[in-house]
C-alpha cells in the first residue's frame, strides 16, 4: 500500500567517519550523534537540513467519550480547535517559538466548525462509533482517512517539506490507543490504559473495564492493522498513521509524540515496518503504557519533561534538539580544520 | 560578600493560578510548568520575559594535566580556544541556533593568545599548580577571580541581560571538579571521579589515585568553599562560581549545565546559599558523580542526552526549553479567555 524504502545505511561508515572527526572527544554528543546518523541517512550525507518544518494537529471525537472516560466532553474537542485557530493553546506558542509551521486537520470531530477560517476538512464522519459496543469506522473509512492524510502530506512534501511533526486533540482518545496498544502489542489492557489527562479513580476504573469489553469484542478481528484501525481507532489516529507512512515513502523525517501518536506509529509500523527509520521520538509522556510502548518500538525519546498534553507539544520542544543535530553535523569544524592535535 | 536575596514567593499562588488556567489539563506541561514558577518568581509574575541571554564560556588550564588525568594535553585548552573563535565548535553552533550571544574568557590558559581577537582577558595566571602536590592558587586569586567575573557579568546586566549560561574548557578540569565535589558533599573522592571526556583504566586508576592525594593534601583547608576553591579549584571554576553569585545578586536567572558548572554552582551555594533559588539545571552529563552531585543539589535537569563534552552545550540546548516555559505562561490562553467548560 506504501511503497517504503529501507533507509540507506550504504554511507553509515562515512557519515561516522564525519561525526568522529568533529572537534568533541568521541562520542561526546550523546543521543545527538545518533540522531545525526539517522538524519543524515535519511536526508543525505553531505549536508543534510530540516526544511520547512510542518507541525500537523489531527482533531476528532471518540463514541467512548460518552461513556465516561475523560476529565472533559466532547464538546471540548471542538472548543479546543478554536482555541488552536486563535493561537491560544501550548502547541500554538511553542510552535510558533521553534519555527514549526502548525495546521490544525479536522478528521471528524463531532460537528464541522462553522464560522472557523483554516481548518483542514478531511472529515471521517462526525466522531467514531463506541468501541466497547461498535466498531470505530469500517475498513473503508480507514482507507479513506490513509488517501486524506497521504494528499495532504504529498503537498507538504511538494513545497519542500522534509519533516512532519503530528499532535492531536480528541477526547477519549487515550482510551482508544489503550486497546490499539493491547491489539498491537499483546501486552496486557490493563497495563495500556493511564489515567490520561488526570481521571479520577473511579473513571480509571471504568476505563479499564471498558477497555477490556472492546478488546474481548473485536477479538476475532485484531491480528490485522488496518482492522485494528477500524475496529479501535479514531479518525485522528488513522490520519497520523497514514500521514506517517506517506511521509516515509517520501523520505521525510516523522517525528512522534506522546501516547497516541506512538499508538499510531505502532500500527505504521505494523503496516509496514520501513516507516521505523524514519521516525525521531520526542517525548515520554507520563501516561502509562507510554514506557512499554516506547520500549516495544525500541524508541529512545529526546525528552522526558513529565508532560500529559498531545497536541504535539513534544515534537515542537524536540525539534530544536533536532535542528541541533543536523547543525553539529554539518557546521563543526573537524581536528584537522582547527589544527588540533588530538 | 555577595547580596542575594532568596527570590520572592509571595506571589506564588498567584503565579500558580495562571499556571493552572492555562487551556491544558492541570499539570499537563510537566517540568516546564515548575520551571515557569521558578522563572515568574525570579524574572516578575506579569510578563518574565528572557532578555538578551548571554553564554560566557571560561577557559584555564590546570597543573595536574601534566600528571596525565586526560585524554589530551594542556595545549588543547588553547586550541579550543582559537576553535571558539572561529566559530567551529558545538557551542558555538548550538549558540548560533538558539540565540544565545556567546563570549570566551582566559581565566587563564597556558600562554595568553596573540593574534587571536575578541577572547576576554580575565588572566588569573598561567595555569594552576598541581592540586595533588600544592594550592591551585592563592586565596587572593579566588577574590581576585571573583572580582573580574562580578564586573563581567555586571556589564552584562547592565546591557539588559537577564540570564547567563556557564561554560567552560580546561583540560584537567574534571579532575579539579571531583576534589571540589568530594570536600564540599562529603561523598568519597572514587565515587566522584569518572571518566572525563573518555580516558583508559589505566588513566582512570591514575586519576582516583590523585584526586585522592589532593583530597589528603589540603585537608585542613577544606572546611570553607573559598579554600576549596583556592586549594583545589580552577581558574575558570572559580569565576563560574564568582559568575554565579553576581548574577543572582542582580536577579538574574543561570543556567547551570555539566559536571564542573555544577562544581562551581555548589561551590557558590556553599559560599550564599541563596543562589540555589536562581539556578535552572540544564543536562545531566554522562560523568560519573554528576548524578550525585545534582541529588546533593536537589536539582533535576531539563535534558539528558548522554552527552559529556562541557563548554555550556547542555545549556544552549536548554534555552528553548527555558523560553517555552516562559512563553506558554506568557501566551497562552486561559480557559476563561478561549471559552472552554472544564
Amino acid at each position: 500500500m506504501f511503497d517504503i524504502k529501507p533507509v540507506d545505511t550504504e554511507f553509515d561508515s562515512e557519515i561516522q567517519q564525519k561525526i568522529d572527526t568533529k572537534t568533541k572527544p568521541l562520542g561526546a554528543l550523546g543521543d545527538l550523534e545518533t540522531l545525526a546518523l539517522q538524519i543524515a541517512r535519511v536526508l543525505g550525507k553531505d549536508k543534510p537540513q530540516i526544511c520547512n518544518p510542518k507541525m500537523m494537529v489531527f482533531a476528532a471525537d471518540h463514541g467512548i467519550a460518552d461513556s465516561g472516560v475523560s476529565i472533559a466532553p466532547s464538546e471540548v474537542t471542538t472548543q479546543m480547535v478554536v482555541n488552536f485557530m486563535q493561537g491560544g493553546a501550548a502547541i500554538n506558542v511553542f510552535t510558533r517559538q521553534v519555527g514549526f509551521d502548525l495546521e490544525v486537520i479536522d478528521c471528524g470531530i463531532v460537528k464541522p466548525l462553522e464560522n472557523v477560517e483554516g481548518v483542514i476538512n478531511q472529515r471521517l464522519g462526525a466522531g467514531t462509533g463506541p468501541i466497547h459496543k461498535r466498531a470505530a469506522m469500517t475498513l473503508g473509512a480507514v482507507k479513506q482517512g490513509f488517501e486524506m492524510a497521504t494528499a495532504r502530506v504529498d503537498l507538504h512534501h511538494k513545497n519542500g517539506c522534509n519533516l512532519i511533526g503530528l499532535g492531536e486533540m480528541g477526547i477519549g482518545n487515550t482510551t482508544s490507543a489503550a486497546v490499539m496498544m493491547s491489539a498491537l502489542t499483546g501486552i496486557k489492557g490493563e497495563d495500556c490504559v493511564g489515567r490520561g489527562t488526570g481521571i479520577d479513580a473511579a473513571t480509571y476504573k471504568r476505563k479499564k473495564m471498558l477497555v477490556e469489553q472492546a478488546l474481548l469484542l473485536h477479538h476475532s478481528e485484531l491480528n490485522d492493522p488496518m482492522q485494528v484501525l477500524a475496529c479501535v481507532g479514531g479518525f485522528e489516529i488513522v490520519q497520523m498513521t497514514g500521514a506517517m507512512l506517506a511521509a516515509a515513502e517520501r523520505n521525510m523525517l516523522i517525528i512522534v509524540d506522546g501516547f497516541i501518536a506512538s499508538a499510531a506509529a505502532l500500527a505504521a509500523v505494523k503496516i509496514n515496518p520501513n516507516v521505523r527509520d524514519y521516525m525521531i521520538f520526542a517525548h515520554q509522556s507520563d501516561e502509562k503504557g507510554h514506557y512499554l510502548m516506547l520500549e516495544f518500538l525500541q524508541a529512545k525519546p529526546l525528552l522526558k519533561l513529565g508532560m500529559k498534553l498531545g497536541e504535539g507539544t513534544g515534537a515542537a520542544l524536540a525539534l530544536p534538539l533536532i535542528q541541533a543535530a543536523a547543525n553539529f553535523y554539518n557546521q563543526m569544524a573537524s581536528f584537522e580544520d582547527a589544527g588540533i592535535d588530538i
